[in-house]
């Protein structure tokens, strides 16, 4: 895995060439598409993500886990991260039920699709501004909850820190909350949980 | 109006024998029962609230508003607030309903009681802790929500921090808040509203 | 409604097309210039205020309420949050006055406009630095105040913060406070108390 | 279940008293010796442990689950913590194993207990000052790793906000963060995961 | 000068003794009952105010400036602030001219007192909440101002930050601004400006 | 006087113009040079320093006071904080002697120039990273001194927050703090207490 | 070596009891009279340091090192931190000097001591509110410089968080800082660098 | 030492010239690629690290010390500031061994290098996120161990401030922290150690 952030196209590259030697699955987050442009040099089966910064190596075919994990957002400003997530938790051979735009103020939707979500064997919640999601999933859905606080939102969001103290906080029991705008983080954590 | 916090005994008994002297009301927030037993031995109308540590000499009897003010509480915890917020509504002349502990961790609770929400005029919500509450009613009801969070909460919850952001930046519109722990100065807010 | 950041010209040309087929007034805050020119190709309605960044398509004409909803600012740093306050208020069908640069380092100013402050049904309080003007207006007016800290200023401003500080603990009562350089949350609030 | 700091003897005597008419198993924490004893008077099945500060009755027997959560603590101070998930663990029908004083400035006893630890189903780990021992557990156990950050330790551990931003900030995948002291929170979260 | 604050009787006791070998004026800031009995059996000129908690021994009588400080105080609870500003720049020799409770919550008191504020060769200006007396004086008198945010009020008053950052980012020029509560050190200033 | 930060060149051209036809002097701090280009368009007076980002267009010829201000600077860095400040302090008739470089990890270079200090009327001195120039300086020279942390330097700098706490916890007596940056403020305070 | 906050007396003693039956050194830090009383009763060498809170059983007798610690206060409030600092050094077999009250605000003072200052191996700086001492002490001496912020002063101090930041962003060179109040974790430091 | 963030091409060439007038070594740091340029003009010696943003003028040629500090990083975005300090350390004629890319989070490639690291004479440790290497080197090797955070991380890594925090509040004893991302000061402080 490697994270991108803070490092140059020619680190990228030359870190991707040499996992390319070895026969592990390849992933890649927080990559730019010049980063994409110079890996898909490397390798035909390079697949890069625009939306969640993602680029993915398959390398080893395996068929999904019948149980799921549902990645749940509250907006579309918060798709970027659960982009990341789905690709992380895909990558790694989970089956994956994206359900979207389900934010607290406008409830309905998320009732409407709750019968979905409670049958997940882990829940990524994903919102930004006040996190409230978060809470008001665990408190109707029995499975385990991973909240990831986003960066969406302006002044008193302090670029996610409320939304993040929102989760740490949440009323609900069985909440456990990862860094902002962590979707590599909670995919990895449902993964543990969803493949024993 | 007294806030008693930082005051002595002898400080609050003077201002009071003062204000006795003149016709309006006395409202005293954040009072103590030993504030309590010294305004008792200036006048016998004066009421102590011990939950919500207020202390209340009502000396203009007028029939209260038609129109009311909803106090809308998350927990147990946050009852102290919503007495000081209802003892000061009342006081100024305002009907007053409470629905209590409908925190989102348990959200039929809350679905139970919107239709007595919606009726108000203004609707104070307090919450501690990530402070949901106020997004998910202002996202179900279309009145004035003062959202005032509370103290309750330990750890991230920096002592009402936490909800004080969450409601600043709350995913819905239309939601004003005040102070951690204000239940007074949420009451004037609502009141001015609900009289114009 | 619409809040444009963070999202793409596509993006917001896209909702704005789906939105167009109903029959609703539409509304997009923090809109840029290029997302204005996607949205003008759309519909001949379409309005931008460059310095609110908002860009508005009515569709509903009806007049004004006859109560109505003062803006008050105290600089003219502050005047962009004025703006989207201002648009949204007109849109939900609000009468608005506006009254500028009456910050409190200039008192005879604000005094000089006081009268027509009184008149209104509900008080927006535009301020940054340290947000004093909401106190001051609070204190002089018996209407309901809804105080935006904006994020004008430096170094012990951190972005509004001290400002947002300075109003939730007002010494005024009655003053609820909305997030930083928020004049749409600010404007839904005021609307929501100017029309019952 | 009932969070008792902040409510006085005589509402959780009140609140434990409605319980017992019911079925289910109780659970309090942040309980105080003055609440057990108040307790003990209504049900003699009470149990209270007062290092965790829990109060348990348990009502309905059933054996423990075959796969375990692994309870990891870095010194004795964190002691109370770990009591009060693995009382709430157990409640929940959990076998639980428990791993004491294995923090990173002595490595060798967290080496020495390595593979208990892998054969977890999850693994709450529980640290004070810089919380390093999530990053290292993490790092060496592809296990579900819940993360609980004390307030133990003094000046720039801020009541555990460094073991907070640690443990959210882990370097290592797959570490779900709960609220600082939040054991009961924890456990939620493990039983579910444990117990699908 | 001794600040007490942090030190016992008994250190106290042994430092004043040690300065009543010298000739200078002896003041101690924060000093409990306990220090001014203490200090009392070494010297029968030592004068303790317990508002303010200072302790004086003067024993250079001199008469007072004819310039003056002025100290403003915006409500009661900033008396003990005030005390300790007082009794400072009355032992370093400077005519001293009180005006309280005039909070901009009541902006008529401080107009009202506003003839002898523009007097002063300096004003200190003593307010918590949101210190916004401080902006309002500065606007309205060409002197050099002092301010000095106290700990009163409660919630996000942080302890007198947010009237702290008030007084920093005040939108009058001309504004200097000391630790909170530290009247002592806004004497030293306003004798340093009044006593060239 | 005009705050040119967040106007445009277009907006501070308007303001200029409209001075200009008063007869006061004219001052425009945070000025950028295209603002210079403009304004010097309206008046040929108009002398705009670069470092200092100051726009002066002086039209009352006075002959500067006897008495000085003297204006200390840590290093380099600070310089254009420094230069805002001479250039507010001349522009209110005030002599100005800059003693600069006088950090106090070079300690011998400030006890160069301690006798010319010594001799002002008030000493403003500007420092980033810890701040503690202000201590020191306060430490050796009985004259009123103005505090004015810099933005400089890095990480736990936090844009000048360190700073600002040292100068305002100084173990000094007699230090006055104004925002981060403002060397215009620091002047106006200055120059109120150099000219009564 | 034990920390003994948040232990209690049993505890304290019952880890004792097991480190004396070893051979090394035993030191516990913020320890209480009561735990005091309760070694004393373990061990007749046991040596309790009231003002340091440390509690030293000392085994094997060596001589001191030749070169030295010199352990450097800003004034007498922070006495308790060096003399935990000196303690553990003195236990740990290091020379120890100590230069006690040579605050910035009396730079003479400092001055005076230079000499023995910088002929130590090793110096441990310990101040609090601005913690100016640090810079001044490693802008003056070619030595390691470990600074110790403490908790001492009020408001802005917040608790040795303005010193802490202070010494961090320390403008001279070759300064390592350790926690607030961490005399124990300089002195470990100190000695790792006086004894190769 | 010049320090070049904050200055410009200008002000950097000029001030290498006056430098270059004199006879000592002459080391830059953050300097730019334009500066590097500058100085390359000014003397053909000046040797350029673009990674560690150094510039290297050496005049005094001498043998590396025989003892040596160790340079320990957690991962490659860290490799910057090493470089900073590596470069800092070899002007200063220390012997420098670097030791790369031992995270915690891969604890064995740390083991399997500990052999080298314990036989520096100091260790320099530099780790971003939640900065737990400090701790695990300072709990395996008797070294004085400077720890500095790096700004390496996103989200609750707030710009290195949780590495920061994280290292401050290390359970193992001798960790002095410098400034984020400061390799030039954890050089001098090695150096210091080193040569005494």
């Amino acid at each position: 895995m490697i994270y991108c952030a803070g490092k140059t196209v020619a680190q990228v590259r030359t870190i991707v060439a040499a996992m390319l030697e070895g026969e592990g699955d390849i992933l890649a987050t927080r990559a730019t598409p010049e980063m994409a442009e110079a890996v898909a040099e490397l390798s035909p089966d390079a697949r890069y993500n625009p939306l969640g910064r993602t680029l993915v190596i398959r390398r080893r075919a395996r068929p999904p886990t019948e149980t799921f994990i549902a990645i749940v957002t509250a907006g579309t400003s918060d798709q970027p991260v659960a982009e990341e997530a789905a690709e992380t938790a895909l990558l790694f051979g989970n089956r994956v039920e994206r359900i979207n735009d389900v934010g607290v103020a406008g409830l309905h939707r998320l009732l409407a699709r709750l019968d979905l979500i409670r049958e997940a064997r882990a829940v990524i919640v994903i919102a930004g501004m006040e996190g409230a999601l978060a809470s008001v999933v665990a408190g109707l859905v029995a499975r385990p909850v991973i909240a990831v606080p986003t960066s969406v939102g302006y002044g008193a969001s302090f670029n996610g820190l409320s939304a993040l103290l929102g989760m740490l906080t949440s009323c609900a029991g069985g909440v456990g909350v990862v860094n902002i705008d962590n979707g590599f983080g909670a995919a990895c954590l449902a993964s543990l949980i969803n493949q024993p």
